[in-house]
């Protein structure tokens, strides 16, 4: 799975690399110089990808797919239901999100540029012919027109790219919002105890287009307001999904078990095994936390129920944030215990799964690091900024701990134990002891051969304990084991939902506002929260892989 | 070489990223909130994190290294003499950096914060004790006491890392050196044709202590100026050599052949193949650009030579790149031409390799982009806004061409038939045609055994008239690549010390500093150079490695 560029590939490669580089330049230079650049050059750049990528997309579902033999196989790792139903959320609300934003871009017209208007009826289309294309074909494995395919997938790939960066440096619409809240404020019911509406940083460069008292356009860009999240979610999973088409082109898939294989043996397991306060303490969890999800959603919006809806979501997250450190530490401690062969074979699936989870980690990780630097400049500052300090503070822990749990998981040895029978226990640890790998028991590990890696302490110290009474210790630790998996998974689903459906009290309650400045504030948090729910979305992907093989 | 985490790594890589995101959000703090962190905290970090990383280095050379088996292998790969030896120079630059920001600092003493006057009388014995490590030990694979070393090792690259970002954001001393320059700008010799010195954008935050007509303090604050990039350079380069000590802990090296091998071969391979006009060629660029190089450090300095010096170092560089883009081009074409098998098996160096030239190109690219928005921004501006657009643009060309070329070489299969007769070559291409690999000739492979895979077209078509004439044919291309690869080779080289010596005039001529603003260039070029000068070093290895196998 490493990234070693052949002929073709190379091109395509080159062309993205040049691409983003060229585009990247033209938004920072827009970031630092707004007036430097005259004629919306960023703008009719992404316009200019934009076309070309519609044409290659048109191209492909029009005339292309329907040749014969240009997609023989299908990688069933790729594009799972699950990924492909979120996306499909994602896009319906970035499309909702365009029709509002062209209702606002269109009421104001004339102090709006030209391109930036244009832009929503160019980027609609674009959206929805990109979600059917992944829809339907983000499995292909496409093995003619290569170069032509490589290109236009890579196209598209830096459109979306470019678009998400253009998201996440954008902050004109907020800036606007943030102003018209700071002339609100005079208002005595505004001034909320420990609220930071107050903050003047960042404020410079704001066009002077206020909404004023016109109802449709308050509506429109409230809706902006609240959508936009959604369509810098969409952009990074599109991009996540056209990578993997990309290097999939002229792959040449074997036969392999489906996917949807592995959450079958999940139920059974959860099922047959008896598992049963992980999934209860998970199912209260989550229906706790979807009714704490709509009341916060109820009163945010609100001045009165500002104040009250923050301090019900950090007590929630206060609430269940330990729980979940608590599980990850006593699975960490399970492992340590149980002390099994740890299989630590090259296995380039597992090593995508860890990069992944300590790459995503890294947004909530910095926004987290960010917010503790911020509270520890400004000092004790309220309830509210108490409870954001404990909350960084806390995920901190649980990021780390979980992380550490799920990594450790994964690397064990699947239990081959589980489905022989006593006689060939004590063949394979017979087998184990002397370090010859006998060749039956190995069929049955379903990954490809990997090497038997022992601990050193496993080979002088435990195996014996072990092959005294290895059913009662197994079940003990295995059941304990899926029970904190079950736990954990609902959890991380709850954890996910929340920031992915627009709550981010990080990002409206303000310390990190108040001390980094506005924009500074606005590009962290919009680049951290997005990884942050693709952390929890692949972390439950992963917690379920652990879940099978404990 | 994927990046695997089992149980001990994982710990310490978790450590790593944490103290990574911590650090960076105090110093980003830094930079965009001066005035909210009291205590100088950034700097009492990385004191904190300087003193535990010289404690265990003094443990490991004082203690640990003379117990038995400690480091019972050693990595040829890793810490070869020619990047010992560049360290060594940095290191020397920046150990007399350090003593001249003593200097400057005891006489600015009363308006610097504490920690900021203290932190070079640590970091010079830090960066000494750092360099005999990776002098003497660079090579180690270490076998015991793993998580203490492990820990060392990482809390060591932490501290590098962090002060590399120090270095690249800490920008006071020359804004300090702008606004003097601003100051002398009234005087007329000082008003040069084309020269950007009245941009007055970013200059805000500048504490108000000049060195104004004290010689001493002139001298110090001067010799920081021009050496503060051999620091960055170091402080980059130590920490890719501690990253590979850190993945060499408890590695078990098979024995292998010596790289100080490769560079007689090639040797041998140039004086024997009667390579002639590339070496010659590349001769007479570098001794002009050492004349070129000198008389721009001469003339750079002074008020008069300034234009001078600019024209002649654009000059040679739009002389050398547009031939070596051709050279290079030349060299794809051949590549084309010969359609020899590729060599597409799983290779994790050559992976490295790849992925380092290309992340290494990241950073001329992005300061080519940058330069190139910034020319388009400004529009016509003068003979050097017009050289320096130039450059950049065939820079851009230069880059890709050069990298197609390298990856496409590593990539072609070593030359099996010109080590072996006529009857083998014959008996060779008989057996890649039926697509069987026989056992006695890839013996001669000096890769451990990788699957043949040919492109379809070299199985149709090139195969009989390579059969025809192999000799001839091959021996014309060979003797062409190896000219080119020649040529490049010391074209590189001098492309890799102009700037890594101290010579930035994208830096110092500045339509970037005009358009992006002091600070957002100053971050830009100084994230760019240093893997500019990373992406020279490395192309010149990768190109010896095209030479022996061409």
């Amino acid at each position: 799975l490493i990234w070693a560029p052949s002929g073709r590939r190379l091109v395509s490669g080159l062309l993205a690399l040049n691409l983003v580089l060229l585009g990247a330049a033209l938004l920072t230079a827009e970031v630092f110089n707004p007036e430097g650049l005259k004629h919306q050059e960023p703008r009719l750049f992404i316009l200019v990808l934009m076309a070309l990528s519609l044409a290659w997309m048109l191209w492909y579902l029009l005339w292309a797919r329907r040749q014969p033999g240009i997609s023989p196989h299908r990688d069933h790792h790729a594009g799972g239901i699950c990924v492909t139903v979120v996306l499909m959320v994602f896009s319906a609300c970035s499309l909702l999100l365009h029709v509002f934003k062209m209702g606002y871009y269109i009421i104001m017209a004339e102090c709006k540029p030209a391109a930036k208007v244009l832009l929503p009826f160019f980027e609609a289309p674009f959206l929805g012919l990109q979600t059917y294309l992944l829809w339907g074909h983000s499995r292909d494995c496409i093995h003619k027109h290569k170069i032509l395919t490589r290109s236009g997938l890579v196209l598209t790939l830096t459109t979306d790219l470019l678009l998400w960066l253009s998201a996440v440096t954008e902050d004109t619409v907020h800036l606007e919002i943030e102003l018209e809240k700071e002339e609100r404020a005079v208002f005595p019911h505004a001034s909320l105890p420990g609220s930071f509406d107050d903050s003047n940083i960042g404020m410079g460069n704001v066009s002077q287009c206020h909404c004023g008292a016109h109802a449709g356009c308050r509506i429109f860009r409230k809706g902006y307001e609240v959508l936009y999240p959604f369509n810098i979610e969409y952009y990074l999973m599109a991009a996540c999904l056209l990578y993997i088409m990309w290097k999939n082109v002229g792959r040449h898939m074997e036969p392999h078990s489906h996917p949807e294989h592995a959450q079958k043996v999940t139920l059974r397991v959860v099922y047959h095994g008896g598992v049963l306060f992980g999934p209860l303490v998970g199912a209260v969890v989550l229906l706790v936390g979807i009714a704490i999800f709509i009341m916060y959603q109820v009163w945010v919006s609100s001045a009165h129920g500002r104040f009250t809806a923050f301090v019900l979501f950090y007590s929630y997250h206060l609430a269940v944030i330990p729980v979940m450190s608590f599980c990850s530490l006593a699975g960490v401690i399970i492992h340590k215990i149980e002390a099994r062969a740890q299989d630590m074979g090259h296995n380039p699936t597992r090593s995508l799964d860890v990069i992944l989870l300590l790459g995503t980690a890294l947004g909530q990780l910095s926004i987290c690091y960010f917010s503790v630097v911020a509270a520890w400049g400004m000092g004790p500052s309220g309830i509210l900024g108490g409870l954001d300090l404990s909350y960084s503070l806390l995920s901190l822990l649980e990021l780390i701990l979980q992380n550490i749990f799920i990594i450790e998981g994964l690397h064990r040895h699947p239990d081959i134990t589980q489905r022989q029978s006593r006689r060939k226990i004590r063949e394979f640890n017979s087998f184990f002891k002397k370090g010859i790998k006998p060749k039956d028991t190995t069929k049955e590990v379903t990954d490809p051969p990997v090497p038997l890696v022992e601990k050193s302490e496993v080979r002088t110290a435990t195996v014996a304990p072990v092959e005294k009474e290895p059913h009662s210790r197994n079940h003990w630790s295995r059941r304990v084991l899926q029970e904190i998996c079950a736990f954990l998974i609902l959890a991380n689903i709850m954890l996910w939902v929340i920031p992915a459906f627009g709550a981010h009290p990080q990002f409206e309650n303000g310390l990190g506002k108040q001390f980094f400045g506005f924009s500074a504030w606005f590009v962290i948090v919009n680049l951290g929260q997005p990884l942050g729910v693709f952390y929890r979305m692949h972390s439950v992907g992963a917690l379920l892989e652990v879940l099978v093989t404990a």
